[in-house]
């Protein structure tokens, strides 16, 4: 999408050199747009690792470019596969919870077995990388298509020059993939085709991700968009300010339960409770076949509290720093993600197509999952 | 309650000086405990104002004793009643919305019509504001008292040791009033009971009362707690990790509807989801005889947006400060309260007792509103 005008991906091969890649530094916005150069695959990893990138997308790219790196160190090196095995691993241990990475590893490995030339090997290795970028546009692109259809029908009913109102909830944006984004896909496909839209934004504490990237890359695209504290959500549906709610999600279960970032399951009661669609975007690489009961089987993740009591941000004076908001010593809790029940998605936007929330429907478009 | 292991209410008259008012400079909290001396009507309507003191039980207490401190300065003007017509004003413009000050105002004025004296009318003066600010923490023991038996009923049914899990949101604390608070009063009546109870706090943005206020007034009273996002409440009665909500209340309409610090709305509506009672607490100087649909008839105000961009705490440096958390230019929506319909609230809790949430019930426990 756009900054500043221009057009960007989150991540890219450098326009100076076929063999850097090249990364936004995530940990610097909103307020400053930094873009680094990943030379190797040890500068993926900590690219991934601290939190340069995130979301499931990006990690899986950037992963797939760290085996591109890690393929040209291993041309100098004498034994080619082992090093692509250090690679691996290292590239694994970034997250040990993103499915995506393990996943774009892999496809890198599979792709160097066409040629036993090591620097063939390094050209599929890019190729693949970059395909991996491209497929994960591609699918939110898909699915953006889908969704927008719904945000149209509701433009139809609006009058002319209103904006349709749609709330989300962390940040599910082209920052979290490669372009597009899930949750933000039907929204850019609207306002880029013309429908007036508007976005409520939850600042999504206790990391902020929707004040500090969701805020953020709306307003370099040019989409209208309102900042509001996680609490805000109800009241607005209440008072009849919200069409739809659109959010991203980490794990979708057989039976389309959700898991996503802490506090979706509040907004999916309050569109639930105000009868507001409340639909869930996602690429299909989120569906964890393996399980149907989203409250009972997908463990939810504890960070640290520091995250809590401690908020990052740009002082009066213009520097980045931190402030306390309790004392040092309060017990805090901080569950990343919670579960929010079938019953309260109207429905699945994937690639393939839009689906209710149930096993049935969700294998009527992946029926190769039967 | 308890700071530091001594009793104190929110305002009291000074041991040093029978005509000067003590209060807690709730500004300085959660990092520093100050105590600010108001010597002067002006200093109490500065208190109000600048919000040293906040919360509608202790702004009527605030207003009572700037009033008695008003008539001390009445005493050596040529017209009493002048100046004090003049202090009323005065400090009934320090907080337009909160019915308790113009209340508390009427009932010195009222107080001092007793006599023609100047200084018997001081006497009287600083004696109803004494009865103001214990009518207020008689109010919350007594219903601190009657919630207490709703705690002890849950207690009943846990494991020697077990604690009674409480949600709470924003700050209905004994800061908010002169003493006990509302939310709070069943939980430190619990607590003092020796029952074990452990309370979820809310933070509460945009303005954190649950991580300055409400942590801050457990932590010194001993009781047990732990500070979450306002996004986590949800999966916590998901996981049955809540027994009960408990919070204050704004303004509640004779058909039991409530108004309250933004967000309370999603937490019912997660407690009504998962089965788990939502109690609001309040003096009976709450209720709003004069409607019904809190949705409708209730305005909800709208705050300054810098309260949202910016965060107020301590720096690494131990220096109070504040961060930027968006870019400045951010457009935020900044509503201070939510209606909670009373469909979703489970009983009342008042000075009189228990009730349901609907007219009728409230009518038998106030019969002279029918």
């Amino acid at each position: 999408m756009n900054v500043n005008g221009e057009h960007y991906r989150t991540i890219w091969v450098s326009p100076d050199s076929a063999h850097e890649v090249q990364i936004i530094d995530q940990r610097r916005l909103p307020h400053r747009f930094v873009i680094e150069t990943l030379c190797n695959a040890d500068a993926a990893a900590t690219a991934i690792r601290d939190m340069w990138v995130r979301g499931a997308g990006l990690i899986g790219a950037t992963a797939g470019y760290g085996m591109a790196l890690g393929a040209l160190e291993a041309v100098t090196t004498r034994d080619f596969d082992a090093h692509m095995q250090g690679v691996a691993k290292t590239l694994i241990a970034t997250r040990p919870t993103a499915s995506n990475l393990e996943w774009a590893v892999k496809r890198v490995l599979t792709a160097m077995e066409k040629t036993e030339s090591p620097t063939e090997k390094v050209d599929l290795a890019f190729r693949e990388a970059g395909q991996i970028a491209d497929d994960d546009a591609g699918w939110c692109r898909a699915l953006g298509q889908h969704g927008l259809a719904r945000i149209r029908k509701v433009a139809t009913g609006k009058r002319d020059g209103e904006a349709v109102n749609i709330l989300t909830h962390c940040n599910a944006g082209w920052l979290a993939f490669v372009d597009y984004g899930s949750a933000t896909a039907p929204i850019y496909a609207a306002h880029d085709a013309g429908i007036p839209v508007h976005v409520w934004v939850d600042e999504t504490r206790p990391r902020n991700q929707g004040a500090s990237l969701t805020a953020w890359e709306l307003a370099e695209h040019g989409v209208p968009y309102t900042l509001i504290p996680d609490n805000t959500g109800g009241h607005l549906m209440q008072h009849g300010m919200v069409d739809m709610v659109i959010t991203g999600t980490d794990r979708v279960t057989r039976a389309g339960d959700v898991a996503n970032k802490i506090g979706t399951y509040l907004k999916a009661l309050a569109a639930h409770d105000t009868g507001i669609p409340f639909y869930v975007a996602l690429p299909s690489s989120t569906f964890d076949w393996r399980i149907r009961d989203g409250l009972a089987e997908i463990p939810i993740e504890q960070r640290d509290g520091g995250e809590i009591r401690w908020l990052h941000g740009r002082t009066p004076e213009g520097t980045d720093s931190r402030i306390l908001i309790c004392r040092e010593e309060t017990p805090v809790a901080n569950y990343g993600f919670d579960v929010t029940p079938a019953r309260l998605v109207s429905a699945l936007i994937t690639e393939r197509g839009i689906c209710d929330a149930n096993e049935a429907a969700i294998l009527t478009l992946f029926p190769e999952h039967r």
